[in-house]
């Protein structure tokens, strides 16, 4: 019998010319394609969304937009947007071929997890990785993490800690004891890191503290330092900083310490999530990359704090110590204040200035602040084998108030360098009065935030906000509560309008001094 | 005590200029900002991402991208891509505000689901109305979306079920029984609702069928309908029709039944998502928002169909009797033969001639596709009181080889009008051969769908496949299993590259003829 031959035809796939949109996309990989694209017809392939460019071995997924605008993207062209375009890292012009993207294989498992079933070591691993290549849209990173907020069994916990620790660089110390500290944030102006490193470098233990910058919050450890110092170090500039002053306060950009924790965290924050396991996993990746072998978590505890109640800060202690002592770092957790803004100053000028009134040891100095940074940096003190056990509260006053501590920051900021940052305060400023007599019952940690940041913080280092008042605190009707500092007019407007709505105080009128009451 | 009074600017906001930018987004409403813009510096909101675009009382969410090229989109301007554009219908050069959109509030509710909590109807009534206003992203869709993907409770089904019906066009009928039929999709070339509609409504039941058009599938009812016939009917056409046929075969889109699903079904599957509880809400929001009062479920089971096994359809049944008991519709589950197509051919002209020939009674017409249309058909029939219990299959098949299906079918033809599309088959052809003798022993369903797709099923209607074997065919190596049909060189390349990595087909040798046999 004779069958008709297949008619296979191997001509070359259509190419494209790449053109770069000015479009910045963020974590996404987007290309641009036209309705009249030679190389396939989008809209044959909208259901599948994703597209697979290749030039030689290089290979990137995007996901595909359609324009019928040739200016932007003619039919000839793939128009990639920022991200994708550097890191495609291909120039103008050059020639790739486009085909739908087969499904990311470790996709498979996101959609196990999502129908319930538990994930294998090996499956985290392939999800890391992918994350980390950025062959996942948001679209599936938020899949990924709502399907592994609600339940992660320990192992799993462990495999995403591994395997995320194991995605970026991994610093090696040649010292058997290497600190860190570590807050799980939330609570304006708490830049007790700042205080803390000095403190416990001066004293001459091992301090590498690696931190963020801020993505929604009006500070970040590493943009408050930014005013004073130059943070942006890579791994051997920052290895010399430590070999010099035992401690540094740098920025983890640069050195790349678990990478998908940044991707996680950003679209985390994109959608105010906060979930218990991939907190751990994040922060405990990042420690275990950072070669640290002792570690104290702060865990705030407020009505507008990550935690409102001991139970929580309870199970996350338990999940944190799990971890830690899986991986072999001595992990010490503790529970703070987390009711109200640490300090006065909120917005990274404003908190800079905190700091260094704390360890200048001047009159006017924040006393919480101070006194959380002392308590803390006890803590890790008594992980030096020298010290006399419960001494560490007394070493710690003795080296800020000795003034060892300022001149341990100082050489630090030498070592790390110059800023190179504005560091004026914002020549916008509001007042904003208490709305009636009485005593301080709370304030609003988030939204003191908001406006902190709706006023340019931190992009604006000078932006923010100065705390007069605190819980506990009478004030008369009219008397201010705090002043907002701003560059910008727009944003200006937008910060005073919001503490028209709602200043982030609850003035109790009860307990009002009687002579001024009605 | 003399305070300083809060010096609050009461300066318009800075507006900015509509400007249009020929970008495909889809569901997502994007904008674009420069990162000069006069209105509000785009870095510092970067965190927040979701912008709050006004002119007059129309608000729009959309998602931020910057640029920094003045010939997208200036420092006066706002860009809006497409469907945000339409969407906003406001002119080109108008002025907008433009600030950080607040937290849209049913968004608390999808992270109280994430933690676990169950939702009341309430909240899940505004995450639809949110939904169906386009006020999620596509990330806060996803987050939805998976939030309830493993755990939904029956009160919970019940609201987003009412919510979704309740979201767009509710259709009345002035008769005692609606009939309806629906298959949960997966089974290329499954369209057994063409030849169903007219035996039902030749017989005198009213079954106002609305069906989708495929997204990554080949072909969806509609698609293959269109081949036939105009399909985007309004309402009240649709009515007309209904009124002189008793029955019809129209597109979903322009009658707006349950818009939610569309959306959250168009997320499903960009992420090869099927969930129970979704899928059920889902359909069943369209049936009761249609106005159905008797439904007969399609439930394909088979190895590469959405369900794989027994007990996931008994699983699945329930939950649709579970609803549709509580909405009073007679609900109605048949499981059915998954594992392989359905009559011979996938993509919309090669389904519309299978389909035409089963009505014309052809020899030559797939005996599957009529056997499983009879009786499904019997089903239905069978919910008119007047039949006699059992007699259900002998009165489809009677309509069915009698003509009476056919002329009804030409009368539906003709009352919806002449098709406006192009209805030849794609002139580039592949047969793809045996790899091997033997008997089939399986096919895989999700590959040929593909395969169809990838070669430009639905948007060309005359690309797909034609199946010349099916499951326990004895075949010799080098026959043909199926020829693909394209237009389009790319698409033709793509789906004929693909079948040499995988056909779809599995042949067991061990099945094959002796004489044969090596």
């Amino acid at each position: 019998m004779g069958f008709s031959v297949m008619t296979v035809t191997d001509t070359p796939r259509p190419q494209l010319k790449i053109r770069r949109i000015n479009l910045d996309t963020g974590r996404e990989n987007v290309a641009v394609i036209s309705r009249r694209s030679k190389a396939l017809r989008p809209e044959v392939f909208r259901g599948f969304n994703r597209v697979e460019l290749r030039r030689n071995s290089k290979v990137l997924l995007a996901t595909l937009l359609i324009t019928d605008d040739d200016t932007l993207v003619g039919p000839d062209d793939l128009g990639l947007a920022e991200p994708a375009f550097h890191r495609f890292a291909e120039p103008v012009g050059c020639f790739v071929t486009v085909k739908p993207a087969a499904p990311t294989d470790s996709l498979d498992a996101v959609r196990a997890k999502i129908q319930g079933r538990t994930l294998s070591a090996s499956e985290i691993g392939a999800i890391v990785e992918d994350l980390v290549h950025y062959r996942y849209s948001d679209m599936e990173i938020v899949a990924f993490l709502i399907s592994s907020a609600s339940f992660m069994t320990s192992e799993e916990l462990l495999a995403l800690t591994h395997s995320m620790a194991e995605a970026g660089t991994q610093l090696k110390w040649n010292r058997p004891i290497i600190v860190d500290k570590h807050c799980i944030g939330g609570i304006p102006g708490n830049r007790t890191s700042m205080i803390i490193v000095p403190i416990v470098a001066a004293h001459g233990l091992t301090i590498p503290k690696t931190s963020s910058r801020a993505i929604t919050s009006p500070a970040g450890t590493a943009d408050t330092m930014e005013v004073l110092a130059r943070v942006d170090l890579g791994v051997d500039e920052m290895k010399e900083v430590v070999a010099a002053c035992h401690g540094c306060l740098v920025w983890g950009g640069h050195v790349n310490l678990s990478p998908a924790d940044d991707i996680l965290i950003s679209v985390e924050r994109a959608l105010s999530l906060d979930t218990r396991e991939q907190m751990v996993a994040s922060i405990m990746s990042k420690k275990i990359a950072a070669g640290s072998t002792h570690l104290l978590i702060d865990l705030p505890v407020g009505p507008a704090a990550k935690l409102t109640s001991a139970m929580q800060a309870m199970r996350l202690r338990k999940l944190f110590e799990f971890v830690g002592n899986h991986f072999g770092i001595e992990v010490e957790v503790v529970t703070t204040d987390g009711r109200q803004p640490i300090g006065n100053g909120i917005g990274p000028v404003l908190e800079s200035r905190d700091v260094m009134a704390v360890l200048s040891n001047e009159p006017e100095a924040p006393t919480d602040l101070r006194e959380k940074s002392l308590r803390l940096a006890a803590h890790l003190l008594e992980y030096d084998p020298q010290l006399r056990g419960g001494s560490g509260y007394t070493r710690a006053r003795e080296l800020l108030d000795g003034g060892a501590a300022l001149k341990q920051m100082q050489k630090i900021i030498d070592s790390q360098g110059p800023t190179v940052c504005r560091t004026d305060l914002g020549i916008l400023t509001a007042d904003v009065p208490a709305s009636s007599d009485g005593v301080i019952s709370s304030i609003d940690c988030l939204r003191l935030n908001r406006l902190a940041r709706t006023a340019g913080a931190p992009i604006d280092k000078g932006a923010g906000i100065n705390i007069f008042k605190k819980i506990g605190d009478r004030v008369e009707k009219g008397e201010p509560l705090y002043r907002i500092y701003a560059f910008d007019r727009p944003e200006y407007d937008l910060a005073v309008a919001a503490t028209k709505a709602d200043t982030g105080y609850v003035i109790d009128g009860t307990q009002a001094p009687v002579n001024t009451a009605s």
